[in-house]
């Protein structure tokens, strides 16, 4: 018999400032596509971040992966950077993009992707607010 | 490089009565098969529906679609046109369904999908109580 | 030293239909003063009711009182008549108030706090939509 | 036109002690690999789990299944045996297991799955603390 | 006999910027004691902020107040103001204060509090993160 | 001017087993008693606890106190002690008494009023499951 897939997910949460702004675009043009998003002056949110990992339940530990070292792995490369930060400005990886929470989550899919490994990262979701979110599942 | 895949989501609210109930089966039967569900003087729910729409995520803008947009078309085309109303009697959209969370969720289905085109609706969920719903994608 | 005195809290929920009219005023006033919760087919919510008991601490059982007594009292009393039925129509302790969540929040006091006995009621709190709720301590 | 495919869930909740323990290692062992979760005086937590049933819509009753029917064979079948219960020493379905979050929830897909047939079970979640949870799928 | 004094409640979300800083302390000192909400660049949340207002029951309307008008004030003469800001440069009323929980809750109430008159504001709640919050009742 | 009392309030969270059981009654009088509760195999519970502090905010921070020192402390005295635990078996502060809600919140005052000082705390709750929960204001 096959082993059971099964995707386990732990929740992460941040606080960070941004601003969506496309600095391609003139002022005027940025103020009409992004509206209040776009204040110069930034704002910010509470995110929560679902990060999931599928594979097979391992025999010996009865785990797929140890939840606490996917806390500290997620902790560590993205957590730790986008905390209490501005999206825009401060953090490295998401230098080129502007912060949507669509851009923001393929972002952190480049970093959790390789740093996960072995172990397979499946699904990421991304909570801005208590109404709207991203999911990515990095096809 | 393909453009990566990303679904957005912008969760609505809504409140409204119904009675799950057949026209085509007699009172007793209703009430046999639907419980206190069908009660002849109403109940009603706070609902909460999930929109999702799945995309290239758009250079200019970072966004799948903008879910600004996303809500106006909600509000206009399903939201104003349920909240505070009742789903057997006043919705010309559910006139000939047994308002159950299964077939709103398809009838809600069948006016966003169109509405929201060319952005490509890829699930619906609804809440009816905080311990069940019904998710749909179009299949 | 005294027995501290503690408040102990019981979560309910019910789902019921109602209007907010007013039979002592015209049709146009109800509109006006009401607005879409007047609306004449009903409308409905999943309402939280939440009850507390204040006390001391009985030293036998380490309960101020045993919660699942709070929870079949209120079920019998509130829940079994209010959830799935109709606030304005089918209620007997609801027949002549309007049921905004104000007056049925005093309602269901005036039902509770004597079928508690001896425990005493301190608070009643209830929310109508994930926005707003009443809170009553008999006063 | 083929009929419409509707995913519906019902929650559930349930409170258990249990302990992340393999009898083949030492002690150890046993605490490097699963550290507090491994206390031998155990530990608990409050569980939510989603049970998902994936169907065509009846058009008679306009269910995919009556929620209620899964409500009470999950009830029988699961929540009974492991509600106010400990995972490892009472439950007869999880005596062979590591009572980990992945090995609970594809112990209870082999027992759900049989007893909710013909419906067809599609998916199980599994939450063991507000920031942690499993799902399978029976793959 | 008296009537009943009720406490209603309206929740409102903002999602803003800030920056725990005070003018009149080294940047070394406000790092010390900030830490990282001492971030330079901003970090953010989304608030929740509860209006309770107490009163007798309105036997005409069955209201203490209509929570459609509490919204409208609070909106207009709070969240408009602070919502996609940035609370240390962009709002009038906080131009003097560090803009902790603490003392933008106390900064609302001198705002909401004659604006809501006759009504009587009665406590104000301000959550910044889901783990912690502020109250206030103008004491 | 006097200045504003705010009430600032930390939440956090533990995972503890228990059983509620009173040693000086018969296993008969036990099980009549606490029901599902007293299962000599235990069960446990994701406990919520949210400690508030209220006094006067300090002109020079802004705050009433800094809840990251509040985290720390309840962390230190409370939290390392419970989470993961034993609540009957290995919890010093706990020894004596019945590990109901009511009780634990006592014990977790007791330990707590004194640590916080100067300080003031003024209110504990604690959660114990989704539906119930006690608060204690040291009275």
């Amino acid at each position: 018999m096959t082993s059971p897939q099964v995707t386990v997910t732990r929740r992460m949460h941040f606080s960070a400032a941004h601003r969506v702004h496309n600095p391609a675009m003139s002022d005027e043009e940025n103020r009409r596509t992004f509206g209040k998003c776009n204040n110069p002056n930034w704002h910010g949110h509470n995110y929560i971040l679902d990060v999931s990992v599928r594979g097979a339940v391992d025999q010996r530990t009865g785990y797929v992966i140890d939840l606490t070292r996917v806390k500290e792995i997620v902790q560590q490369q993205v957590i730790d950077k986008v905390d209490h930060r501005n999206l825009n400005l401060e953090v490295d990886f998401l230098r080129d993009v502007i912060p949507t929470t669509e851009n923001v989550i393929v972002e952190f899919w480049r970093v959790l992707e390789p740093a996960l490994r072995p172990a397979r990262l499946t699904r990421l979701v991304l909570w801005e607010t208590v109404n709207n979110y991203a999911e990515y599942d990095g096809g």
